[in-house]
């Protein structure tokens, strides 16, 4: 199968073109980028000698027209224009931007200050979390490849909100995101200097991805809630870490919460529910396409903790785009995906 | 004025040499271990050459008595049964250990799963935080220096307290620490290749500084709460950053709580509170005394949003710990500590 | 094909178990612990969940016997004494500690300052630089597979030794490497802690892996000659990267001097030579079995200066061992191997 | 005395900041910048809230004459021309770009691709080496303050070139810096995620600290020998280390070439020659303005081994600029220098 990746100059690009590369059913046949169009991609990351030494292209309708699947790895605001002609060409789109994801056009343009895509398109996408929506995505032309943050927390939240044992207005997320997830951008902020040995919360109140988390407990707990939700920006490349808190609806102990989440889970590969008292740490998924949750019911204070890990450029964007990829087409899940994590 | 360090092997051990090194009224008579007395410091910790060349000897209680002041450093349960007798001697101690931080014995024995300080030695002592108890540190022979969490914690809580703006039973602390404060002690947990690229929770529920802060709560708000606290181990050597979130009581704006906290702590020269919309980072309180704050109320949650960063082996540990010494002798707080951040 | 792993719970052991687990021709049928059988491996490798559920068992001689093939992760002066009954039995060995590498027991001793092997045994094992020896590994029954270092400096100055472009006698070596070559052994040394933020030299003058090293470049120069190597821990977890000098034994410039090392290695996958003026990082080669290698003609100073990276745990053990079974089973040497590098 | 720092805004400049604020006898009175004149410094940097809230300024040669001493942080380039009309109206000034240390106008615009310093003010420079040329300094009215690298390869180096134990045209350096050597400009390269888990050689034979190591080897030994230099970016912010080889003129013990190391430098408080077999570490200078050296003569190879730490920001920097003000003001040298290393 033919496939393309749009902005494969950026982590989730090259990311992208890792797993790609070991896929046995898929070549990849064009990488495009807008700011680097014309140099091989081996100036910009010579890891991949070897490897793909392919040109990075211009955005060309008519050729990547060409291709059965095109993966879009821009920033926000640039996919909503060029996916809407490539779709109706019948090339199967995969965004892994925010460009498609909230339903209401109104939202988008409020947390992203940016105009959206048109609404009959933000209608066409499915909302790419995988063991959530699977039976909508093998159907889907248009996925909206969810955030690295919803995915973490709403793998995390969903077996507790699905089973009603937590109250969904209570739910405090706390998160925490290697620097990988801010792009290959230079800027002063994000200069090894300034990170290293540091600790930051960013976008307080303010991040992109809270009305996607909201979006997507309201269509699971039919409950629209605000969620508390706060970002922190910690000295590793890789991995997002959520720790979540939520006040219990009733009493119920963490053996029997434990059991509903390896219940709910009990035949998604890429979910290990770790044993009681067991806390899942982020490198313990790095590489990898695993979303790996710990729960407890805190007797002291009738909460539920729950405390998930994802590699946020695989299972929290690439990694879980070939996975909805291998979906649409019928191809067992893990094709392509099964890599152990890295360690250490 | 003559001290000893009790436990000077340590990481906090070292930093109140490095800091009563620079303490012009002080000089550092006796430095005591356990584990490694007969050695030179220098054999543990040679960045000491010319600045302190002591030879770590045994406890003495005869020859501590000597002394003005003695700080201890030690693990959880020591100092429990050597501060008794050296206080009946006329020293005043310092200790930076939870020994005598609980009030209530039986707390301490269910937290620290160690038997408890004699409980009339408890009401003898004074918990050290500083700029919320100084009145009773001036009186003190015995401080409990508070905890490293307890620290950043309270600091930032206690304005939003004082003024009844938050329901106490509402409040969650996210903290996150660097690994010097698991000290120095040889496991596989906190090698390096386990702790780098890496973020893991830990004692989930269990964490010995939370009874010490829902005591201080209690103490200054009349509430006995249970709050939700959790500890994450990140990749820094120095630094905790707490965030901290709480319904608030009545609708107020974000400039209503900064000027509360501005005022509140205006006479304060060790806390910086932050200008509204900017976030405290780890790094820009590294080898000082500071602890920076910054308030938000999120208008869309109903809740206020605390952030507060220490040091935790200077305002978490030997820095209060001089502080107080500071404060109990009347001189100016800020002699030996007035250091600007090292940073980058 | 059955293997299994001896030492399965160091950190080159659980590369191993990485690796094997995605080669498509064999099934890891036992692991072995001297400190921790008894236990599944996940209670020390939580990342294996749904990988590998293993349990870690006792050395046995006779279980291990029916196997086909066997790696040794073991510390050295274990497999000196446990390879050679296994051998005897028909079952071949690739050993990736030192216990087999010099063929001077006197040297083994002098250097690692233990009994050696039975001197017999020594004359067995067969080198196991794979791009170097591959003829005689193909026939061997017993592989002394490389230290880390010698396979980044030897790779890296080969080409200019075998040409002869440079004096032997004066190489110097500058090594760079990550502190998993440590393994994981709790000790004060490589805490996050003291390595974190740091960087130190370490066996300066003693390291053992120097007479390895010396030993091969006799061997294909013909000189015996000691070299100046000196090895450093730098604050990361793979890599090892080498820094090389020597002095030119006739003007040669920068361009002669790279297509003899292209030219060298043009039909080694796992070896990439750089272009003129592109010098490589050990980022750019982790998680795979590549060696990255740079070359310049100093003029000033007429010095040829190599750089060399590799990750120590794969190319520098696990990944050359596995590259090792390939070639002796007569498989294509990258089955299993090729992977791309994680980046970033 | 007032001072003012032109080029405040780089890393250099706050270290200025840091250290100048703790000097007794020192008052700073304008912080100039290029690129962000007429903002708080504290928008660039909030560490320094309640440390120094200055408003960064514009260059104003009139106002800067009035002051007593400047200090230049600039890039190069910048300082050769403000320098001048400076010094004209006797204004001592420090420069710590490498505008003033290279005596031959045209070795500069070889190594630096810029136009040099008018030549008469080259002359009127006085190399800052503090413990070298002391002497000289004590008259300067513009001193060159040495880059961070020669001054950590010229201690090292000094002691055994003056007795002529090894020979000069053999000289190895391979040093391994910190990334805050790099400035606070933003570029990708410098990125977190680009230096985090990685190591990289750099400027390869054309690094523009050669000619300055090489001019003052040719100072002291007589010499003019082109020496192998290289450095490393090492995922560390401060410190550099420089490990040392050279060829022994005669044999030689470790203990001789120790005892004369202690010897030359026995008054030197800020020079710390490490016990035999010890070697020092960066992290154990962190914050200091020491420079730690440990020495070896290595039998095998008949090398002398030499390695030599610093922090590049204090005594490769900024406070070795401070100690050549007070060598010049004929103070204490430790003035506001004498705080310990910050550990861990």
């Amino acid at each position: 199968m033919k496939v393309g990746i749009v902005g494969a100059n950026g982590y989730s690009g090259v990311e992208l073109i890792r797993l790609l590369q070991q896929h046995p059913y898929v070549t990849i046949e064009k990488i495009v980028s807008h700011s680097t169009h014309g140099k091989n991609i081996l100036e910009l990351y010579p890891h991949l000698y070897g490897v793909n030494e392919m040109i990075l292209e211009k955005w060309n309708l008519d050729e990547l027209s060409n291709l059965d699947f095109v993966f879009f790895a821009t920033p926000s605001g640039v996919s909503k224009d060029i996916i809407p002609p490539l779709l109706d060409k019948g090339v199967t789109c995969i965004d892994l931007s925010g460009d498609f994801r909230l339903k209401n056009a109104g939202d988008y343009e409020t947390w992203y200050k940016k105009t959206s895509a048109p609404a009959e398109y933000l209608q066409k996408a499915t909302y790419g979390l995988s063991e959530v929506y699977r039976d909508k995505i093998k159907q889907a032309k248009l996925v909206a490849n969810p955030g690295c943050f919803p995915t973490a927390t709403l793998l995390g939240l969903l077996p507790a909100l699905k089973k009603q044992i937590i109250h969904a207005n209570t739910i405090h997320v706390d998160a925490k995101t290697g620097v990988s997830g801010a792009g290959r951008n230079a800027n002063l902020t994000n200069l090894f200097t300034e990170i290293n040995e540091n600790i930051r919360a960013y976008k307080v109140g303010e991040h992109q991805h809270i009305p996607e988390i909201e979006q997507v407990i309201s269509d699971i707990s039919g409950e629209q809630v605000p969620i508390t939700f706060i970002t922190h920006l910690i000295p590793i490349n890789r991995g997002i870490l959520c720790t979540m808190y939520a006040d219990l609806v009733e009493q119920v102990t963490t053996e029997e919460v434990h059991q509903i989440y390896k219940d709910m889970y009990k035949d998604e590969m890429f979910i290990r529910i770790r044993p009681i008292g067991e806390w899942p740490t982020t490198k313990e998924v790095m590489g990898s396409n695993f979303c790996d949750i710990g729960v407890m019911v805190n007797r002291r204070t009738n909460k539920l903790i729950i405390i998930s890990v994802i590699d946020n450029l695989v299972k929290g964007a690439a990694g879980q785009a070939m996975q909805n990829m291998n979906i649409i087409n019928g191809w067992e899940e893990h094709i392509g995906l099964n890599n152990s994590p890295l360690y250490p």
